[in-house]
């Protein structure tokens, strides 16, 4: 929104209100009671409404801007940087629209598509920006349906820039933010939030701020549910602004838009395109040290805390937007020193919830995408209902495609180069395989010096709770047990439990031990012979590539591995073994042996064809000790399986 | 069975197997994940599958038949015994028809309500006889119709004894079992199982031994499942029979009819009615004893005893099918003394399972009809969706009306007489009732020197679990807190713990402890107070007549109170405190004061208005401590209330 403009004169002046107090028949709660209990009322909120709740309880809370990237690669950074940013709980993201860049394409960089990410597969709730000047009112409803299709549910409303020199009004085209909001409304009735800009000192092309301040009030009556400004350098403005707004019966919440002065030339860029003028003050501040960017960025952060300090102390601002110019670092600081960055935000469900409506009572999933989440609300994007996963009919074709591998946002984000360091730009045998799992366990360099820092199946470093379990991991990888997925086993921590917690307060969490690795069929057969002492203790699945598939699982019924227990709720059983999604972890496991790392090495080398051995004739195996009172028993399974062998 | 004939003529002989191998789709798995795990494979087969599985494991198990009772206080006598035989674990029960008794009708006494209730209020497995001799199609039809209807699954297929004394064979009619069998395999498809009689010795109206065979040839044939035989007085005689069918080509299994001789009497009724002859060797002992009704029983178990015993090691008998003559005791010795009477079945969840065919998913219950279980099934009757309850939709008439009342299973099984005697003659006041609701739960006999053995809430003495809380219950009793509900916190005891465990063996229960009375306002005021200490620890629901409700309740979420974790399957939570159901249990309790104890008394007498004060008064409450782990805090919750009034 940083560069965005509007056009001052007088537009369609209808102050017909047509659907922003309507009730949304979507956000009414589901009758039956096998759904999801409702664990946190957030999840079933539209974005207007938890935005009125954090205002009536004084939360203080905040958003973040971005812009989609230029590149495939830097799109696959800037959804890392949405996970990390996720962590300091923002209400929400938005993510603005460039008409140039064909923003509502399937391209890996378009708005549309990284804002689908970020709603789907980061979990944020997210605003997309939407333009309508120069564009059919066909070109809008089309975009709005696929943001609807997505899962998108928040429209920001935006004129956008004329294209060309000169630019005229079309009588009965878009050619004010209001016509685009009367036109969502008319056409998606109360279906999307709707937020619309406004400008504190007045919009650059306004004929005079009190004009701009009718013109937003246009907006607001044609349907807006809130208002994100303009950035600004005083808490003056802002807070005068807030006063003239209200003096002319704007009522709904005004979001101040933050922007931390990140650099010299950033900052010359945006007041060329916003026509903003830099206060004095701060042009004598920044003029001598602008070759200094470390300097400039901490002048900018003490600029905005400042400034943030001021807007919250009056009372009247609850939320700040900011302008993140993609970066990280500034933002973070900011917030982190208004104490606003929720550092450790409780987590509702022990793995992020997709932000998606259709999945808002998802509260089940198979343990075997633990590490693949996304590759997991990818394969179950068509599914239309949740927790009813489609895991009893193992006929029918549940799970997407393995088409995955191709999706730039599930590809591992090191390069070939870097792949090749950590796990062997050549391979002797099987044991140089085993090396580089022992590597990527303990956290020690390989004999190259390279730390492992990611697998096929985990593209980031091992999980706290998984280094509960780091000696025993490191022994058995060693040895040819090729670990990929574990937890311990849990018998009643408090759900507020740093490492293993989630859900609300004052429950208790719980887990049965898991254990999910490859291994040789030498090991497999030793390991079924031990596995018959354990009777039903320990429920194992057992297969190859080709499907083979040995189990004592009873009746293909899912086997709950972590739950929770909570005051005045239903009991939450957030993740299960389930042997039918099982088979279709299956096939995506054994094909990232191929797809990740096999194809490292040029075709018919002997380092490719180790993978391919492994491929075609290792095992997958998930074990689970279902007696979580006692120690986990799943480590004397493998000595036993390993005494057995010698 | 034992009064049942057959006419041995001719029958139609087709040979058409019409239906009794086509696979039930009705005992399909059901897919979707949300439904009930299957705890008990057997509450998902067929009582023909059943029989099979057992025959495979090489199980032994017995059945027990019923003849519908004269009376309405001997159909409530029967239903006890009904519920206490359920305890040895029969495969199925079956209840005998008799057309001069108008068996279809909707009398209490009649087979199919019977049956029905067996089937829907006991969990019973259960066969309704059906007879088809002098019957129209249509009527044989409405009959299969409703039995269908009230989820009765297996009929036992009869020709019936001929009306009057002339009988002749009607062209079109139904004049042999066999009609009967074709006719339910042609209207029903294979939706019920279908039994037919075997006559060990031959029917006494058959031709000959052999043709006798030939007519049960074409009754299998024609679609019956399994056979159920003629009683008779010498193994060898079953042992020679069962070959016999075997060699004509008879495959499906073969129930030997077994008749415990209870008596002189019924021994001579049966003789004449079944045309069998006692052998010599019986007669010899009978008839010097005749007029020792016990030394004839203990003679008659010793004989069944030795008979089964050879049947059961004869190898090729799985089942015995007992003769009961509506009586318990010697039925139940034999089956003690055999080792096959099992004293304490597993109990598959902590409340006793419907045996109704629509009702096999159902998982969970609202606690509140713990002691009052066949009141909630009767209520509950008209549900389509199990465990989907209505709870979630507190405006849908979720819960049948209270017209329990008056349906005679429901009421209390002691005459008006003993109830006075129990509850008192005359009330002087409050204190009077709480005087009876603590001799309930010590056991001491009231002031009369009575034993209150039952309550309005709760037809049967204090359960055992609820012995573990009768201190505690006692004190708070004395004092007002009128207790008719509770259950102690459980953290993780084994599935096998004799007294709070339920579901498969490897699991381990678990609850949060429950309290649920009556109780005064001034009580209420300062318990209310009381509660604010402890917040969400403790959640509450109080409740007047009039429906004034206090809660601190989550959003009418249900709080799960009882859960199961099992080898290889999901969470079970059997029992919940359901905010939305208990507004319908709160009608139900309120209206027992009056139902059951008020009206005991003569209008406007000093007792009835005691008893009218409270129902209008009192408030019932219910109390959870979420903190299961911990020590029960209920009892200092009550303790500081009573503090607080001092």
């Amino acid at each position: 929104m940083v560069n965005e403009t509007q056009h001052p004169c007088s537009a369609s002046s209808s102050s017909k209100s047509d659907g922003g107090s309507s009730s949304g028949s979507e956000s009414s709660k589901d009758s039956s009671r096998c759904s999801t209990p409702v664990l946190d009322a957030e999840r079933h909120e539209r974005l207007r409404e938890r935005m009125r709740r954090r205002q009536d309880s004084g939360d203080r809370w905040f958003s973040l801007e971005f812009f989609p990237p230029r590149t495939a690669n830097a799109a696959v950074n800037l959804i890392s940087r949405f996970d990390r940013m996720a962590a300091g709980g923002p209400l929400f993201i938005d993510v603005t629209w460039h008409p140039a860049g064909d923003p509502g394409s399937d391209k890996e960089t378009s708005s549309m598509i990284i804002a689908n990410t970020a709603v789907n597969y980061c979990g944020l709730e997210t605003i997309l920006h939407m333009t309508c000047c120069n564009q059919s009112k066909d070109d809008i409803t089309g975009h709005l349906q696929k943001a609807k299709r997505l899962g998108l549910k928040n429209i920001m409303a935006l004129r956008g820039d004329p294209v060309g020199e000169e630019w005229e009004e079309e009588v009965h085209g878009f050619n004010y933010a209001v016509d685009l909001v009367k036109h969502i409304r008319s056409e998606f009735d109360d279906y999307f939030d709707i937020c619309v800009a406004g400008y504190p000192t007045g919009h650059p092309e306004a004929e005079s701020y009190e004009a701009d301040l009718k013109h937003l009030k246009e907006k607001v009556l044609a349907g807006a549910d809130f208002i994100i400004t303009q950035l600004f350098f005083r808490s003056e403005t802002f807070l005068k602004f807030m006063k003239d707004c209200q003096a002319i019966g704007i009522t709904c919440p005004i979001i101040p838009g933050i922007f931390p002065i990140q650099g010299y030339h950033s900052l010359r860029q945006l007041v060329k395109l916003s026509k903003l003028e830099v206060p004095q003050e701060i042009k004598d501040v920044i003029e001598p040290i602008k070759d200094n960017d470390a300097a400039i960025r901490n002048y900018g952060v003490e600029l905005a805390v400042s400034m943030c300090r001021e807007l919250l102390d009056s009372g009247v601002v609850h939320g700040l937007h900011f302008y993140t110019l993609n970066r990280e670092v500034a933002t973070t600081e900011v917030l982190k020193r208004l104490g606003i960055w929720n550092e450790d935000p409780r987590r509702p469900l022990p793995w992020a919830v997709s932000a998606h409506p259709k999945r808002r009572v998802e509260d089940v999933r198979p343990i075997f995408w633990a590490s693949r989440p996304k590759s997991y609300i990818y394969r179950t994007q068509e599914w239309d209902d949740f927790p009813n996963g489609r895991w009893g009919n193992s006929s029918s074709p549940a799970f997407g495609e393995l088409k995955d591998y191709y999706l730039f946002y599930l590809k591992s984000k090191s390069p070939r180069e870097e792949l090749l360091k950590m796990w062997g730009e050549e391979l002797t045998g099987e044991e140089s395989v085993f090396e580089v799992f022992t590597c990527y366990i303990t956290g020690e360099p390989n004999k190259n010096g390279h730390k492992v820092t990611c697998m096929p199946w985990n593209d980031d470093p091992l999980a706290t709770e998984t280094s509960l379990l780091k000696e025993q991991l490191e022994k058995v990888n060693r040895r040819g047990i090729l670990t990929i997925n574990s937890q311990p086993n849990i018998n009643g921590k408090p759900s507020t439990d740093p490492v293993v917690g989630w859900g609300p307060s004052g429950g208790y969490v719980f887990q049965k031990a898991y254990l999910e690795f490859f291994t040789s069929s030498e090991i497999v057969t030793a390991l079924l012979k031990v596995l018959k002492k354990y009777e039903t203790r320990v429920n194992y699945h057992i297969v190859n590539v080709k499907g083979q598939n040995i189990t004592n699982a009873p009746d293909l019924q899912p086997n709950a591995v972590t739950w929770g227990i909570f005051p005045g709720r239903e009991i939450i059983q957030p993740t299960v073994v389930d042997p039918v999604s099982f088979l279709s972890w299956k096939d995506e496991a054994f094909a990232l042996w191929i797809e990740q790392w096999a194809k490292l090495y040029e075709e018919e080398s002997p380092s490719r064809m180790i993978i391919q051995y492994i491929h075609d004739n290792y095992y997958l195996v998930n074990l689970v000790d279902n007696d979580f009172p006692l120690e986990n028993c799943l480590w004397q399974v493998v000595d036993d399986t390993f005494e057995l062998l010698n």
